[in-house]
Formats: C-alpha cells, structure tokens, sequence
C-alpha cells in the first residue's frame, strides 16, 4: 500500500529531488507558500480535496499541494474555475502574510491563473460583461509541414473590456484568498510547523490542523521511504483532470 | 430499419462511448443542456427538425442533439441563421436555469455561433450597420509548397462597428433562446427526465414532449442494440448541411 | 451555330449541372436574384449588355448572368466601374424586395463589389477625398522560393478615411441598384417568371421583357440541347475583360 | 541610324504590338493621356527632354512617353524629384479635362508618384515638417536562404505626419500639372491630333507643336519601319537613371 | 589556493585580456564605473556580497564586479530585485558624477535593468498597479523544425500600463543608486584609486575602503599570476544564480 | 609611404574609380557636400580628426571625407555622439546653403543619424526624457536554420514619446551643424575650390584652409599615383572603430 502510494507520488506529483540543499530561509518560504494552497483549497468547496502537501523539491518544484478529484470529470462550472484561481493565489498571499515578502516563485502561478481568467473570459462566455461569445481567435496551425498563422482582428476597444475583466476576475479571487487566508492564520502557522517538522503531510494531518486538532505523526513506512534511493527525474505532470490542483511554488 | 438508423446515427453523430462513466451531475447537467437546445430548435420555425436528442457520449461530446434538413439546401436566409445562433445557446441556458451554473461544456457552442454571428457581419452584409459590404479580408493561402500571407487592414474604428454589431446579434439571440427556455420550462423538465431514463429519444417521443403528452417507451430493439459490441472511435462531423445542427455539449 | 453557343457559355459560365435538385424556394430565390443582376446591368448605359440569364447550375454557383463587352477593353472608366458595382447588388436587393429575405448567396457579389470600390479609392485614384495616390501597400512576392513580405504602414487615421470613402461608394450604387428595381418591379417579376419556366433566357428575350413585350419562348434546339449527356466540371472564369460582368448568386 | 533608333525604342519602352487592336475610344483616351505626360514635361524646366511620344502598345503599356536624360546622373534634386511627380499626373489630368473621365489606365502612375513622394519624406529628407530623417525601416533580408523581417516600429502620430505629408507633396504637384494642363489645352489637342494620324512623334514634332506651329510629317523611313515583322514580347524597363522618365499609360 | 582563485575568476568573469591597451581615459572612466556598481552593492543589505572588482578587460567586458551569492538560492524576493536594479544602474551614475560624461558602455546594464523591472511587471506579479497577473504573452516556440508563433493580444491601454510601471521602477531604483553614491563619493573615489593602481580588488580590501580604512596591497602571488601566459578567449557567464551579479561596463 | 598611404585609403575608403564621368553640376555639389562634413568635423572638438577629403569616386560613394580616430576607442560619450551626428548633417547643409538644392545624396547620412539618434534613446539610455532603460526590443534570431521572431510590444504612447525625442535630438544637431557652416562660409568655399581643383585633400591641406592660410598644392607622388591601374572593386567598410566617420555623399 505505501509503494502504491509512494508510485502514485511519483507520477502525480515528480520524483523527490531529496539531494538538493534549500536555504532555511527558501525552505520556510515554501512550506508557507504550500500551506497558503492548502488551507485555501481545504476551505473552498467546489475545489477537490488536498490529498498530500510536501516541501520536498520535486522536478522544477520547490513544493506540491496535491488536489484530487473525487470522481473523473468532463467539464468544470464557474464557481469551480473561480475557486481554483483562489487556490493558485494562496501560496503568494501566504508569503506576503507570514514571509512579509514577494517572491519569483509564485510566476508559474500567476500564469495559471490569468490563462484561467482569460479563458473564461474569451472562450467559456462566463463574464456577464462580455457575454456568451468568443474573442480574438488567433489560430496557428501547423498544415502539411507549413506554419499557417491566421489572425482574426479584434478592435482595441474590446481588447480592453477583456483585459478589464480578466483582471476583476484576478482581484476579487485574490481578495477571496487574503481574506481565508487572514482569517486562519493558525492554520496557516499550525501547517507550516508540520511541514517543517516532517516535509510530507497527508489528508488526514490536514484534516486534523484545519479543525484544530495536532496531526499524528507520520506513519514509519513513510520514514522508511526516505532509505529508499534517491532519484531525481524530470518532473511529470499531475493527472488530475482538474488541471492547476497540484501548486508548485 | 434499426441497422440503418444506427449507422446512420453514427456517421451523423459519432459512435457512442457507453464505457464511459459520468458523474451523476453531469450526466444530469448534459440532458438540461440537450433539451435546451431541443426546445429551442423546436419552437423556432425555420430551423431543421429535431430528429433525435441523446445524452450517450459520442466522441469528444457528452451529448448530441441532431437536426436534420427536410431537403437540400444551398444558401440560408438570415431568419435561419439567427435562429440557428438562438438554437447554439439553448444548452447554456438551460445549464444556468435548471442546475444554477455555468459550465465550460458550452465553450463550442459559442465558437459557432461567434463565427457565424461574424460572418453575417462582416461576409454574407446582413448587418444594417455595416452595409451590403466584406471586412477585414486575411487570407493566407498556401501557394507552391510555401505560405503566402496577405493582410488586408482594416481600421481599428470600422473594427469596433464591427465587434459591436457581432455582439448585438449574440445578444439578441441570445434573449429570444432565454425567453423562449423560460417560457417552456416544463418541456425542459419533461424532456430532461426521458433523457435521465431513456438516455436517447427520438423525433416522435420529442414531439409528444413538446405537446404535453407523455412520450412513448422507446422501441425494444434499441434497447438490444445497446448489447452490440462497444465501440470508441472518434467523432465524426455531422453530414447536414446547416452546420452547427448537432450541438455537443 | 447552337453548338458554338453551348460551348461559349461552358467556357464563360461553367458546366450546367441539370443533377442537382434545387428546393423549389431557392430556385425561385436564385431567379429573382439573377433578374435583380440583370435588370440593373440592362438599365446602366455603361455596363456591359446582358448576353444571357440562366437559373441552371453551373459549378458553385446557382445562377448566372452573363454580360459581354462589345469590344476589347483595356482600361476601364469611373463611370463603367461604379455601374459595376451597382449590378454587383442587383441580386441582393431583388431578394430583399420580393423574397422579403436575405440569403448567404450574395457573399461572392459583395466580396468583389468591396474590392473593386477599395481598389477605386486605394489604386486607381478615383476618390476625391483620397486623392491621386496608392495606399496601403501590402506587397508579399515570393522570391526564389522564399516568401518575403513588406509592410507599407499607413496610419489609422487614414485606414479610417479609405474606410469611409468604401463605404461611401458602396451605399451609393446600391442606393441607385434599389432605386433601380424598384422602379422597374414589373419587370424583375416578368424576368423571374420567364426564368422559372424556361430556366435560360437570352439577349432578345432579355429586350423584350425590357420593353414590356412578352418573350418569344426558347428556340427548340435549345430543348434539345437538354438531351446532350450531363457533365459536371468545376466552374471556369468569365473571359470578359470587364471581370464581374458574370454574376454569380 | 533608324535601325539604331528603332533598336534603343525597343529596349527603353518595349516591343510594339501593333497586332493589338485597340477600340478607338481607348485609343483616343490614350493619345490624350500621353499628350497629358508629354506637355506637362516639355514644361517644366528640370525633368528630362521629352524625346519620343508613341501610342502604338508595347508590352502592358497602352502608351510611352519617353524622356531621355542629357547626361548621366548620379543623384536628384528636389526640384526636379517634385516636377517629375507633376508629369506623372499630366496623363489622368488629360483624361479628365478632354475625355471627361478617369481611367484605371493612370494606376502605375499613381503609384509611382505615391512611392517618389514617400522616399522624399521617410528617406531623402525633402519635407521640413518631417526633417532631415528617415522614417519607418522595414527590412526585409533574405540571410542565408531564410527570410528575416525587421520592424522598426513608428508610432502611429507620425505615421499620421507622414501620410499627411506625403498627400501634401501629391496634391501640390497634382496642381501644378493641372494648371499647365490647363493654360496650354491647345497644344495637348495638337499633339492629341498628330498621335491619333502619325501614332508616334519625336522630339523636333513635340518641339514644333509646343512653338504653336504645325508639326512636319514623320520620315518616310519610320512608316518603312511599320513594315518590318512584328514582335511581341515583354516590355523592358527605360534605362533612363531618372527613373518615371517614360510614362506608361 | 591561488591557482583555485584563478580558475574561479576565469569561470566566474571570463579570461583576461591584458593585451588590450586601453586608453587611460577610457580607463578612468571603467574604474569610476566598476566603483559605483562595486559601491551601490555593497551598501545594499540584500544583493550578494562584492567578492572582486577589476578593470582587467575580460571578453567583452572592459571591466567586472563581480558579487558572489553566500548560498544556493531558488527563488528571489522583491526587495532583492529591486536592489539588484539598483547595482546595476552604480555603473552609469558613477561616470556621470565623476567623469561628468554618459558613455555607450552602460547599455547592456539598462538591458538587464529593464528586462528585470519588466518581469517584475508582467510575470512576477510584483506590481501592484498590474496585480498578481501575467502579461503580454509572446511565444515563440520552435516546434518540429518548423517556426510557430502564437501572439497574444494586450490592449494599448493595458501596454501603457505596463510601460509606466517598468519606468516607475527603473526612475525609483535608479533614485536609489544615484543617492548612495552621492553620500559615498570618497569611497568611490578611494576604489577608483585602488583599480587605477593595482587594476583588481577583492572583498578584503574592498571592506576596507567601504570602512575607510586604507587597503592592503594586492598580495604577491597576485603580481605573479600576472606572469602566467595569456590567454584570450571568449568570456563565460558568471555562476551566480542571481544573474546580473557580474555587471559588465 | 605614398604606397602605404595608398593601400589605407583603399581599404578604408574603397577603390577609387576613375572611369566614372561626373556631370559638373554634379561634381561641384559634392564637393560642396564633403566640405560640408569636412568643416563641421573640423570644428567640433570631440569628433576624429580628418584625415582626408576627396571627391573621387569611390564604390557607391561619389565622395568621402575620412576621419581618423587617434587612439582605439571601446565606448563612445554622449557629447561625441551627439556631434558625431552634426558632422553627417553638414553636406545636406552645404548643399542647401551654397547649391540652393537638396539632393538624395544625403539619404544615407540621414540613415546613420536617424538609427545613432534612435540608439542614444532607446538603447544607450541618453535621453532625459525616455530616461536609463532600453525600449522597443525586437529579436530576430536565426536559430537552427528556422527564423525566431520576437516581439517586445511597446505602448503608443511610449512609441510617440521615443519618435519625439529622436526628432529633438536630430534637429539640435541639425541646428549646430547649420550654425557652424554659416559661420564658415569662407572656409567652405576655400575646400570646395581645392577640391575642384585637386580631387583629394589631406590633413595638413585642410588645416591651411581653416587657418585661413593657402593650402599648398599636392605632392607630386600623390599625382603619380594616379597613373596607376585603374581598379574598380566593391567599396570596403571604414575600419574606423567611430563608425561614420568617412561620409559618404
């Protein structure tokens, strides 16, 4: 049962990359930045549940939050999508909290999260603002081995109407996470001491912390799995199909 | 007869995929959005039957509704293509009305009925506003083995006329489907629960629907058809000539 | 002698596809267009003569009116061009008129009606307001197998001043095409009539529907013509020098 | 020494076609709009003599007149870059004032003009408003079999300058030539008249009608030379260093 | 340990190029600049300590400061950033000050300086005028031999944005700099001192001159490496994680 | 020695080419022209030293005054730079004060200051106004054999302010040129006139004529010289490390 774990790890979330040496101060920045996803996604409904929070550097990823989802899933609602970008926010806000700073680490995702926003903007019709419509195809096609670019015009106008609206899409999900995450500073501080403490935590230590209870240690086996030889692969991608549920830093 | 309609549906539609497991709220989300465009199709006169509605899935589509024409047809009148636009939104609409949410599965109807809201505009001078005229001509042909890019600009002013007038389309449409969903509620609902227990209806049980009668079983050899081998092939388009007459989800 | 004719007009117009089954409403829709094509290019002094009108499929097109020049031509004058283009709109507008419907069969008429008002105000000099000059060079040659392209950037304000002069011309010949129809309603429904009974009808019918005189009916080579073995090629171009004098649908 | 004259009119303007057989309006538009070239550069003091005006067609050209440089040239003035933009608008002016209407024919023309008149202002430094700058690189290099483009971009308000002053410099010169036009419509109707009987006059012809006396006959041996076999190929560009010396139609 | 010294500083800063003769107001002028980033880091709690300064030509470089991180570092945070910037602008504002001149040299400092501010900007989230969102996506992907550019539209307004941010940045940070220098003009003048004798510089005697302590001659060995053969080879890029470290003249 | 002197001016100024008769309006003109930058360079402290002038055509240039750098230079100062830019403004000048004209001659002076100027505000952060940073990057790599196209989008308004600050830049050196040229009439006309006379001036000539004093005549070798072969290869770029200082006309 812990090597299915340990397999399902590996493949969801990049091999442990256990020989690199991370500042202190770096390896504190990320267990806040992991627990910022965490306690967000734990307190938002309609994300999928947090299965593992991890600081052990993974693949390009100083630290994993990993979301599964219940049952397969064929398409996303819009409290789902808003939800998620509130999630991709917490690791940043956590940082600006707890760190009182801003770091690089957050670009992968603020890109998410703005590819997001704009999609639901210009491709699912989910901003009233702009209505159940498309905007600025721009299609590139490779054909019979020639680059075939096409471009479909939109006026400056609209161009700026999309622009405002991703970005009162990316205020008020970033307002929703400032204002979780201010409001469980506990849980925040309570996760990144067993973060810390112990690298890898599970649904149920999460669990524990979020109602306020302290999380058991981690089982042996786990501990055991430490022995095991270090390996360090190119990272792979979650298979969720909720794209954006396992947060790198 | 059954042999042939099969066949007939699956070049038309896509083979059905009944190995894959929905979840139950989407299965239930996907039957409102196939009514809503089946009402919709059907109450507007002069777009093509609905001949079949089905909540199966079918290639890439969680669900089809299927309009045929009743005989060939080689230009379309403007009537027909604004209430083919009205038809695309019918499943988004529905989707908010009758589960509360709006969902991504509606990002190709809006594709649709954008670029052909566009055309009118700007190919077929169906707008008042913008006059019996072509716009924003970019052609990239293909020429000898080579891509040869043509750009014919036009100004970021004549662009807004343009993106206003698509927009003023969509949203017309757009009304008359809604109203048209709010006035018929109960033949969504009606429809939605033949969906959730036949899985696929046809012309006729439709037309019992719409007309406040209950609609018959379906036939007993479709039941045994569902023994025939599964097959998961990818889509293929439909044959109508009205594009944009299958909605997928 | 008829068969020289019959080989004339494949050259010009394409092969007749007698094949195709048109719904009687198009077939309608597609005489009145073409009476609308050819009532505007017999009343306008500078157009070339209408040779023949045919509601008989020819290639893509549904209908074909066939102007020829009376002599070689090698520059074409204002005068001449804008008649053109009014010709160019005489189909669409008999559709609005009589038909009370717009079709998507007119995009070829306005795809060359824009480009030979864009080609008077940027090419050939022809708009007061933009003067004796060229504008918007897009040159993109290609050049020993290479495709090189050079932008001449022209500003938005000037793209905004050809804009308007296009627009300008184009509402004034299809001003005068309506004008036209209008006052002559007689004579598009004696055309239309005679097209649906005869399907092809030549220069001296065409004069006497002008001239409010009935028609003589087809001569019967031309029945017999109707024998002759069907084929079905792809279109050809007009050779007219005045390209545009052969209106599709 | 007709050979050779023959021989230098076949490389600087192309091979007559005399097989072409032109209606004898064009013709006539023709003789107009050369003579419209022909008087404007007679006039002005800096373009080059004025050596040959032929209306029989060479190559795509309806028309030549051709003006030969007394020396070589190395580079231009400003003065005599402006006056050859004025002979390149004496042939539609012609068309306009005594045939009454504007012909396609004048389109190289305009280019020609537009292009000279962009180089004075983005290149040679010849407008004050825009100064002693260039403007608006586009380099487009073929390195190494592949294509490279550089955009230097411009901002739109001096994009804005430049067409402004570069319709400045047009409409100036348009002017000027419409005023010789106009003061000296006599000797355009001379040499109209001495085209259309004799085709082609030279230099001591032009110089005649321009000194208000009758022109002499051509020379026996130019009518012999109408006997030589005919040729058709494609035209030459003028080896003229002044390059727009030989206007076509 | 000087051997390991050396190999370093080749790796780190690129070989030496003794053999160039620069002029000695050149020379002057490359002190002054090393000085000002040399001085700029150093009183800048958050960049990385100054390890050498020299003006020992090196590949391209006519002068290197060069700073060495005290740890491994994955991430960087704002205010380090910022100081970064910072450092990089010493150089200029040092030649301005003492040598009372702007020389060509600086400009690969402004490179890095704005393409820096415009990461922060548009992919770092570290403005609060444009918020924790990514902007201006261009990617250019070279995908199967073949050239595929996809390009993402920004509004002008939202460019404008954008612009004034990375000026904010660059003004304030540059600011900084030029006050840091100002209140340590006998520390630049004493470093400057120090290179113009001895040409390199390293942490000690640099802590000394920020203290103002007189440093300590170079040590011999120092002198003798300078006996060692010369070598002229193409410079490498600095080690450093924080690139940006080694600031080039 | 006169050997040597020979060879340098071929390398560095390209083949002399004899053959080429020059027109005399011509001829004068350049000399006007190369005394022009000659004057201007003379006068302005912080440009290189002329070395020599010469109205023998060379390549494609019909002049050249070559400037000489007295040391090796690795930066350039804003002050040199700036009058760098005057001296390429004074053969327009001359041409204008002295011939009345203005030729296309000066086209590729103003192609070198025009992109000097753009680099002192876009690239070498020279300009008050636009401030220390680089604008506008546009990267075209060939990367492998395929071209890579990247776009730095910058703002309208940022463009704008960029095109202003070029064009103040260009008329303050413009300004300086002129002034300095009108100041030195005599000395304009005193170069011309040996320029006409001997076709080539050196160093210790052209000090004479801005003493005031007669230049002596040329060395008798120099006239030897011009017995030697003709060549007539392909110009070759200045070796001058100050890149536009032989100015072409």
């Amino acid at each position: 049962m812990e090597d299915f774990e340990r397999a399902k790890d590996k493949i969801l979330m990049g091999t442990e990359r256990r020989s690199v040496v991370m500042p202190e101060n770096e390896r504190k920045n990320t267990a806040y930045h992991e627990s910022g996803h965490a306690v967000v996604a734990y307190l938002l409904p309609k994300t999928d549940p947090v299965h593992k929070v991890s600081i052990i550097p993974r693949g390009r990823a100083l630290g994993v939050t990993m979301q599964l989802p219940t049952e397969d899933r064929f398409s996303m609602d819009r409290d789902q999508i808003l939800q998620t970008i509130s999630v991709m926010f917490g690791g940043r806000i956590a940082e600006e909290i707890f760190m009182n700073q801003m770091t690089t680490g957050a670009s992968n995702d603020f890109e998410r999260a703005t590819e997001t926003a704009r999609r639901m903007v210009t491709q699912w019709g989910m901003s009233d603002a702009l209505g159940p419509m498309v905007y600025g195809e721009n299609e590139s096609e490779v054909f019979l081995g020639r680059s075939v670019t096409t471009h479909k015009n939109v006026s400056e106008a609209t161009m700026q109407k999309v622009d405002a609206e991703i970005r009162r899409i990316i205020d008020e999900q970033y307002a929703l996470a400032r204002k979780l995450i201010e409001e469980n500073r506990d849980k925040i501080e309570a996760m990144t001491k067993a973060l810390l403490e112990w690298e890898t935590i599970d649904s149920e230590q999460i669990k524990a912390i979020m109602e306020n209870r302290p999380p058991r240690p981690p089982q042996p086996p786990q501990s055991k799995s430490s022995a095991t030889p270090k390996e360090d692969n190119k990272p792979t991608s979650t298979a969720a199909a909720n794209e954006g549920s396992a947060q790198e830093v």
